[in-house]
């Protein structure tokens, strides 16, 4: 089965064709922004070939139209026709568990659950009619970025507020990054199957902590929202809600408020540097104070989930390491590690340096008692292969 | 030095007289309800002899004098001179570190914090004023909550906001139930001195976990405001602030949503029994689900922090219980200790269950690497010290 992975933002398209029936083969990779904002730029990539270009592309169904059209070009499939289906990579899905066939009632529930994602979702249910209209053969599958932690739980999902807002209004903690943090779940199963405690971290532009007992999720840092929990490169992460009154109180509007713990928290908001790790990086070599301190606290709100899942877990076999900051970052990596012996968890410091961010490494002392490795993630397999367990369950 | 610690609510009163030149002998305590609302309740209780009644006491200054009266009649005292200085249990003095005798300064700090600390700081600031006039020999000091949390490294104080709302709006970490925590400090130091890492559950009506040590907090599980972290008796402790945007959409108001989160949480929102933990405890025994779910989702919400606490120092020494839950409910004690063996944390089950919770008692089993111990707190003694040093300080 030919199955395309989509990632959508709400001006962008990103995607990865697989083979799944030929060894879960990656055919193909490509992507276009400013989508229906004019002039998007493309690219296409099968192998050493790349195709690129800027064109209008009016909304989502346009860029994946142009793109089977390339996929052609390039031989990478002989017609459209043989993209039997498309998965997306889709964020809140509320109570939906799993990952599903995308039909008129799963979308309702996607726009019932919108306030609880409303930069995620809309894009999404757009980009899925829309397909529906246009690509009518393919068949769709949403695999919620929140399905992988259903497992979790209930006495950890829920947050203590009045009953009726879990009941009515699905207020409790989901989690998202699931098609990360579920990959390395599977991928540690084969590289380490006798780990079965494991605190994988997803350190990237977003950040989220994952607790992870024999191969399923046991807790996770993100919420109802995936705002909070370990802090991320412009957003606040873990934030008293009760201090917005006070904010308040100082004359900021509710717009405001949120906007600035949305767009200018995180490493920007403390460093104010960047949202970007590495630049913070370069600040801090540089002397500057709040870069360094925005590091620190991004470490300790790291270690404050690792120390938490420790006790979820009653021990460690293994600490992973996946996405941008947490793959290429090796200093990051030692802070957070950094005294943890006691738990019988001990970084090689010179492997860990040697790192190559995109290579699979294992990087604990000879004398640890857990594994620590770094992984480069692979969210969109775990969507494909979520995509033909959903379409293969059917014809059964 | 004769120092009265005061303890107030918006309409209630509570104190105790130390005698601090005297081996700190706690001479009376006492306490008035409704106080400027008509027929307030008051007792005082000296040794074995109690004085109570009911009258009209407009505002806490009244309250006072009534009682300086009835200490006089005790002959606990001769005279109301006698009462050299009033120690005020305060809550949120922002920038203000430590204790400090209460000037007009302090009291404008006290004022422009207000917004984090709506219900508490109002009704100190009016009684202090009121104090001032009609007993102006005493003299004033404030003891915040916060003050024994400003040795918490900046790092783990620091919410990822913008860093303006931190340098003008005040808006990190602060911590609370200092005095508490503090006096478990103090006292541990005296039963073990040799437990330099130690972790400390106050779990009452409010709660919060502190990482102590060498004597000093270095992590704790509230916030801005008291509101957060660990969950409360009908408060919610954490929370993702993002979930009111949902809120809101559902037709919700601000004010309802943060009346919920601060009244019809914690304890009670979950098990829609009862804020009290008894009367959770005995719901559940009668097979109500959701009062169990109430009980294990407190458990996970004290272990998350405890785990993280364990991180942040190291490892763990000693591990403390106090406040009215922790001290007399054993069952919480084993729940929250289950399976922690692998961090040298054991607990004696025959020990913990014959625990009397107004006793000191030592209860980890003979195995067990950490110390584990139900102690009463008495956070008046910390302020009554804190009072004596802030005056004595100013003679020099």
């Amino acid at each position: 089965m030919i199955v395309l992975v989509a990632n959508l933002g709400s001006t962008s398209f990103k995607y990865k064709l697989f083979d799944m029936s030929n060894d879960e083969q990656m055919l193909a990779e490509g992507d276009a922004d400013r989508i229906g904002q004019g002039g998007s730029a493309w690219s296409v990539t099968s192998g050493t070939q790349t195709l690129d270009g800027v064109m209008d592309l009016d909304d989502h169904a346009a860029a994946v139209k142009l793109h089977l059209a390339k996929l052609v070009e390039l031989e990478v499939i002989q017609s459209a026709e043989e993209v039997q289906a498309i998965g997306f990579k889709a964020v809140h899905g509320g109570p939906i568990s799993g990952a599903v066939e995308v039909d008129e009632k799963v979308l309702q529930v996607m726009e019932d659950i919108s306030p609880l994602a409303p930069a995620h979702n809309p894009p999404y249910i757009a980009a899925m009619r829309s397909f529906k209209e246009k690509l009518p053969r393919a068949q769709q599958v949403a695999a919620f970025e929140t399905a992988f932690h259903q497992t979790i739980p209930m006495a950890r999902q829920l947050y203590a507020v009045p009953y009726e807002w879990i009941e009515k209004y699905g207020i409790k903690r989901y989690g998202f990054h699931g098609a990360s943090h579920g990959y390395i779940a599977s991928r540690m199963k084969e590289l380490a199957p006798d780990a079965k405690k494991i605190i994988n971290l997803h350190l990237g532009g977003s950040c989220s902590i994952c607790a992870i007992e024999d191969g399923k999720s046991v807790a996770t840092s993100m919420g109802t929202t995936p705002q909070t929990g370990v802090f991320h490169n412009n957003r606040v992460g873990d934030f008293d809600a009760f201090a917005t009154i006070a904010l308040k109180k100082h004359g900021l509007t509710e717009d405001e408020i949120y906007t600035s713990l949305g767009k200018k928290g995180g490493l920007l908001g403390i460093s104010g540097v960047s949202p970007d790790m590495r630049d913070v990086y370069v600040e801090a070599e540089k002397g500057n104070g709040r870069a360094e301190l925005a590091i620190e606290a991004f470490v300790e709100s790291c270690r404050h989930y690792l120390g938490a899942y420790v006790v979820d877990l009653g021990g460690v076999d293994a600490i992973t390491f996946t996405a941008g900051i947490a793959q290429y970052n090796a200093d990051i990596r030692e802070r957070i590690l950094k005294n943890l012996e006691f738990l019988g968890v001990k970084l090689d410091q010179k492997k860990n340096k040697s790192v190559k961010g995109n290579q699979e490494s294992r990087v604990e002392a000879s004398d640890s008692d857990a594994q620590i490795w770094v992984l480069p993630t692979n969210e969109e397999l775990i969507v494909a292969r979520q995509t033909v367990q959903v379409l293969n369950k059917q014809k059964v």
